[in-house]
């Protein structure tokens, strides 16, 4: 019974999430779905990404909290759009979510639509928004576990970014059995080790990132 | 509808969790619910938590997880009963998924039943398991933020670790920013800063945990 009506509740997201999907297709924007556990950094990742990026690329954020706007206020303060969703509770966001707060963010003129999804390294993987790319962060203070217990959004990610290499001395974090554990989860995905603090490694990030827009942009022309 | 269903759940839960608790309290057995986000640190406080009353107090141990037994065995590797639970998908555990591993777990003689819950800051706190406390760890390289982004989890514990003590002077973490948050948010629970890897600040807790284990004891008899 309650089996049905997951599979109900995430046929209705598919539907609105091919939609979306249409949409940003129509305009050549690349759509991002930007997950991980809570406080991994997601959010100084995306305030490091916008300032490499901003000067070259239209940016558009949004941002997935169960309640407060203090990701979205630290989004605005770089000057680009952003709209925050409040999901009341829920730990993800759907495609209808995303449907909504798009009533309050023109996309004319974005290249690059950023959407930070709820802290949680289980059902945002599930959930469809319509994008191109899901993009998760894992901090080394997490433990190398990890992908190995939580497979699904580790399967689903196309980029990795392996952040707070900054304390990677003071952890037993084991890069090599992520690798390892990577390798054999996802073998295509991009892996960039990064520190969003001391902005190591966020170049390489960010290069495969335009590379990302300017390849969606040429086929949407 | 979506949010008719979420409640019919609750409260089928709610049901089972009542029953469950009328078990725990006939055998005067303490149920602590322990409650993080992925890698703040949940099984190495068990470990070393179980390591120091496991003498004095007798343990058993639920670990709820998506998917492997990796928590399992490094739980069984410390001489306590065990039972793993994989919620194969689903982000928290349930009352339902406690009263079936329960079949597997014999509760005689039993003084503290710990259970794991799935890394997770959202869901966990709404699913009552018939426990006792609730008990939540933060570690401080998830940022000071949490409260106010997650704010049930932390209103709902009565004892909040806040882990990693020995990353703090690598981190940003504001220690007096979270204690004010936790006096606004909830005043009357306890806090205990601590180091899981180093043993700092856990003995503090765990003379706390005997004390709740000794007064539901008493109550029992």
């Amino acid at each position: 019974m309650k089996v049905q009506l997951v599979s109900n509740i995430l046929d209705a997201n598919t539907v609105i999430a091919k939609e979306m999907k249409r949409r940003y297709q129509e305009r050549g924007i690349l759509v991002l779905n930007l997950m991980s556990a809570p406080g991994a950094g997601k959010t100084t990742i995306l305030e490091n990404t916008i300032e490499c990026l901003k000067e070259k690329v239209s940016i558009a954020v949004i941002e997935g909290d169960i309640c407060t706007t203090l990701d979205a206020d630290r989004i605005a303060s770089h000057g680009v759009p952003v709209v925050q969703i409040n999901t009341e509770g829920a730990c993800h966001l759907d495609a209808n979510m995303i449907a909504r707060a798009l009533d309050n963010l023109p996309l004319e003129g974005v290249d690059l639509l950023i959407i930070e999804n709820v802290g949680n390294l289980v059902c945002p993987a599930e959930f469809d928004l319509g994008e191109d790319l899901k993009v998760m962060v894992i901090s080394v203070t997490e433990g190398n576990d990890k992908p190995n217990k939580y497979p699904l959004m580790f399967h689903e990610s196309r980029a990795i970014l392996v952040n707070k290499q900054d304390l990677l001395p003071y952890t037993n974090f084991d890069m090599g059995a992520l690798m390892q554990d990577l390798a054999d989860l996802n073998p295509h995905c991009q892996v960039f080790p990064l520190s969003a603090r001391t902005g190591e490694g966020v170049s390489a990030w960010v290069e495969w990132l335009e590379k990302q827009v300017r390849d969606k942009k040429g086929q949407g022309q």
